[in-house]
């Protein structure tokens, strides 16, 4: 038999939980501390997707137990709706099999792989079938399902399946056995579910280490976020190949109704236009359309003005929560400054939106001497591997960080500063490098615009440290004018024996500013702010001052509270001080705050920025001043 | 109907295809200029796999054609077995089929994705089906196939199939039409072929670029690699549930036959040994193991002592492959050094065995401020992206290269410096972070094996560096006592008008050593190495001299040509000099020879080593220099 016929029969068909089997680092299991981070992740994963989903506020409840040596149970409970018991089996049992999976829509899990990877991994390692229970709200009874994967048919088998009790009105646990190590610190379970946390601050997760530690990351708010929409896709974006599928397979009658009905900002206009580009009869039956003819089409919609697709389906985390997010990882480290966060506008790649949002602390007691700190998140979830592989390290290595005041050999590479850089990328489809979901794959469109959002956090920075610098400078001059002036005024006129002379209009002349300072005073777990406003123009001044405290609870004020902001407004006599206080409980890492002034000339005033109107806003006037910059250079 | 309820109807299976559609950048089809990259490595992996199974000298044809605006059509030929016709459809219209995937034996396809992704991704970006020739030794025709993936039920879409008459008595020819972009320099479809040209000597590619430039990457021996074997699991790593598997599915009758048939290193008496550990009986059926059974078997064999899995199923690189392939990569520059290749003893992870070896080149004319280059290898085929993913890049950032003289930043990082590393791992199964294979996963076993590669290199660069600065200092001081003393002593003698003493006695006693060095004249394409031998000891000494010239061909010497050395009988009577020669020819980037002595006390000799005996000794010598420099520290 020749070597061709002999080859041949070798050859046959792998099932994908084979294929798993054999590649288990593919998705993440490749070594013993993180299968059970990756393990946690999955399940906590998919048990917030259904609460949002089902519009519930999520309660989960993890648990960790030591079964043998290196050999641990993971339990994962959830309040989220339930799977109904038919659909049990193959949730868990089968890989890639899903609801996600086909929907343009943000979520956690897309892949219909994760939680039935994990039971492959449980069986594999520790030879033990997953139990799973189930309650749905319609039904009395739950049911408890004992199963393993049949890995050469990708089929669940179940081992035992019985209705129970459970208190629950609803809701579904997980029990695997795997083998495992476990442990704090970084890149830990714990890690992972204190990130999670943050950015889910509506999420109530209580965690019991194998030590039967007890950790509860409290609920922080009672409002879900915003539903997010499931969207169609959007033409501009879609592949070719794509597209011929979606036209065999759609119920439309004619090429202007599939196009409208199964495609995102394509009005029944813009789908007789495209037709006609394409020198299409619009009643022409989709299923019939050539590749060449279909090809045409795609053209055509390059040659028409579309909206860019929806983006209601993105949930970002938002500014509130970016500031937290850094905060928390920074423990009791003061920073000297933190940036405003970045949220840019929506855009597409492969016609799938997505939105970056960004942020970044920096100075006071950051470590000085290190590579800077990068938190990378996907659709709210914590990426804790594969660093180097992702996006948002390409993006802030490309960046050249010296002109922004962080050390960076040849403009390249990660920078080295006292810095934390939170990038966080939401999208109906997060490309992922691998069925891992541990790091976002390098699509130019999605590189260019971190790069654009960490480029506005670096020029902020850069205002930052030159304002730092100017307020030093200025600090000198109104120690001087104000202390040692009037001095040597009284002394020289006590010498010629005349009165003191008015200095105050001299005192003006010489700094004609409004100067904001502020004085922290720690008591206990107490922080006190005090802000002096001293009026060095010549004429009373009216202005609104805004006082932004980062982190804290305020418990006393004799300004307004508004949103993040305390706000005053401030009648202020020519040269003559007022103080205004601030209160923080809770605020262990305070730093400073940012203050915003409105009603007054900004370039007036020493200590304070102009207020932000809104996001965009706040974005445009840092922009401004950096080209106001860049030109005096 | 509720929400549980609601969300089952959306749940259901995805076919791998599907999955793959829209996950195409983690088959590496991420952007337009790598897709071709990525879509020829497949092909090509596939034919160098299915020649040297077949023991055939691979002559592999690619072409790459330009057919529309950023659309490309791919060809590649090989001289390869063929495939038998009714597997054709399968093997490149099914993803998750072939015939390496069950085999433990080092190949460059393992996973049954490769080349039906590039099948999926042709048809799904060019809307066009993929068109596939082969033809079988046995047969008088070949069939011409034309065919699309049905991404639904991953299945293969036959759209026409013919016999045909092909000249070639066998071989395989591939064409996909796709999206992409075609460049040439970094991480192009020309350095793929190139690299893979290096380590694969025995094959010859020939490469048509879209403007009909013509490159032909010459076969460079007739012998193909040693054939690899394929082996089976060693009971060491192989995990519970893959253990279960297979005694499930096993035809043995009894368990000790189970494990001595379906196991390597697993004698007869070793599976009574281990049975009995077990507390089972030898002739229990294994389909009827339960699980603790099992589990009591995988623990009793970590009790007894195996020998570790046979090697011959790897096929590394090589020494001389290692060296060639850093030179082609330096073109033009020379380095300073080249150290010598290291190649470590097979190791195992999780039942796998695995080789590494790794190279490195230093100083002369590379460029000093910029990262270290790598280059990264995994089973002969060249790793292009992805570098920050790899386990080699986590392993060389994880070596502290400042004890070596590289600059690195806290010790960790890729360090910077004028240097070109080249590390490849070869193995039955090499754990790739994604079907992409782009990266190897960050295996602690394979991390350390590269660790202890890299150190030994780093030895090396600093024995090398340590010797520089000794020669310079020698070389100084030769000078005063070679030049400066008889000059000194001639003067005097005139001055007292006494006859000029005697002076050999005085210098032999100040060098008392053997100096060796060379002069290289370079004429057009000639380079003559000069090499002066000098005895500045007291008495006649007896040696071999080996001059080991890294790249070149040798066209004249007064020396032996021995393997990759020139050898010279030396002797030489004190205070004495003696010349040999060696001309090079098509040595463009010569850097410095490197030079051995035998049958002489090593110590005595500046400018040569020690000759290495065998691989294994040469680096036993090199670890004990290092010793030897650490006690003296």
């Amino acid at each position: 038999m020749g070597i061709a016929h002999e080859m041949a029969k070798k050859q046959r068909e792998i099932s994908v939980a084979e294929f798993f089997q054999k590649n288990k680092h593919i998705l993440g299991f490749d070594s013993l501390t993180k299968s059970l981070v990756v393990s946690v992740k999955e399940a906590v994963d998919n048990s917030l997707d259904a609460c949002e989903e089902a519009r519930i506020l999520p309660d989960i409840f993890v648990q960790i137990e030591q079964v043998g040596k290196d050999e641990y149970k993971m339990i994962v409970e959830d309040n989220g709706p339930g799977i109904v018991r038919k659909n049990i089996p193959l949730v868990f049992g089968k890989l890639l099999y899903g609801s996600r999976f086909h929907a343009l829509r943000q979520s956690r899990g897309q892949q219909g792989i994760g939680i039935s990877a994990v039971v492959l991994y449980g069986q594999l390692s520790s030879g033990k079938p997953a139990k799973i229970i189930s309650k749905i709200k319609e039904e009395e009874v739950g049911y408890e399902v004992l199963l393993t994967i049949n890995t050469k048919k990708n089929e669940p088998k179940v081992i035992k399946e019985e209705p129970i009790i459970w208190e629950k009105e609803q809701g579904t646990r997980v029990e695997v056995v795997m083998k495992a190590r476990y442990n704090r610190g970084k890149q830990s379970v714990f890690e992972y579910l204190q990130q999670t946390a943050i950015v889910n601050p509506h999420a109530q997760i209580t965690f019991v280490e194998p030590d039967d530690k007890k950790t509860v990351f409290k609920r922080v708010t009672d409002e879900l976020p915003p539903p997010v929409k499931e969207i169609k896709p959007h033409p501009h974006g879609i592949e070719l190949g794509e597209f011929i599928n979606m036209a065999r397979a759609t119920k439309a009658y004619r090429l202007t109704s599939f196009l409208t009905s199964e495609f995102s900002r394509v009005s029944p206009r813009i789908a007789e236009k495209v037709c006609k580009i394409a020198y299409l009869y619009g009643d022409m039956r989709p299923q019939d359309m050539s590749l060449s003819e279909a090809r045409r089409v795609l053209e055509a919609f390059t040659k028409v003005k579309l909206m860019a697709p929806p983006t209601d389906c993105l949930s970002p985390i938002g500014e509130t929560l970016i500031k937290k997010g850094l905060k928390n990882v920074l423990g009791s480290l003061r920073p000297g400054f933190y940036a405003q966060p970045i949220t840019r506008e929506p855009k597409v790649y492969s016609g799938n939106p997505f939105i970056v949002e960004a942020g970044i602390v920096y100075g006071g007691e950051l470590p000085k001497d290190q590579p800077v700190r990068i938190l990378r998140f996907a659709n709210r979830v914590p990426l804790l591997y594969q660093q180097g592989a992702d996006v948002i390290t390409k993006a802030i290595s490309s960046v050249d960080w010296r002109r922004y005041g962080l050390e960076q050999r040849g403009g390249q590479g990660i920078p080295v500063g006292p810095a934390i850089i939170i990038v966080h990328v939401a999208s109906t489809r997060v490309p992922f490098t691998s069925e891992a979901k541990e790091a976002i794959a390098d699509v130019p469109e999605i590189r260019e615009e971190i790069e654009l959002a960490l480029k506005s956090l670096g020029r902020q920075l850069k205002m930052y440290r030159v304002k730092k610098e100017r307020k030093k400078k200025l600090s000198e001059k109104f120690f001087i004018v104000n202390q040692l002036l009037p001095e040597i005024a009284r002394k020289s006129a006590e010498i010629v024996e005349k009165p003191v002379p008015k200095l105050e209009p001299v005192i003006t002349k010489i700094m004609n500013v409004i100067w904001i300072d502020e004085k922290i005073e720690k008591d206990g777990k107490m922080i006190k702010i005090t802000v002096r406003i001293a009026n060095f123009t010549e004429k009373k001044e009216k202005f609104d001052l805004y006082g932004d405290c980062p982190i804290g609870e305020i418990v006393d004020t004799d300004g307004e509270i508004q949103d993040d902001y305390v706000k005053w407004h401030v009648e202020i006599e020519p040269v003559s001080y007022q103080y205004k206080k601030i209160v923080l409980k809770n605020a262990s890492g305070y730093g400073e705050t940012n203050y915003y002034v409105d009603g007054i000339n900004p370039s007036k005033v020493i200590g304070a920025e102009p207020l932000p109107g809104d996001w965009g806003i706040k974005m445009d006037f840092v922009e401004e001043i950096e080209e106001v910059e860049e030109d005096e250079q």
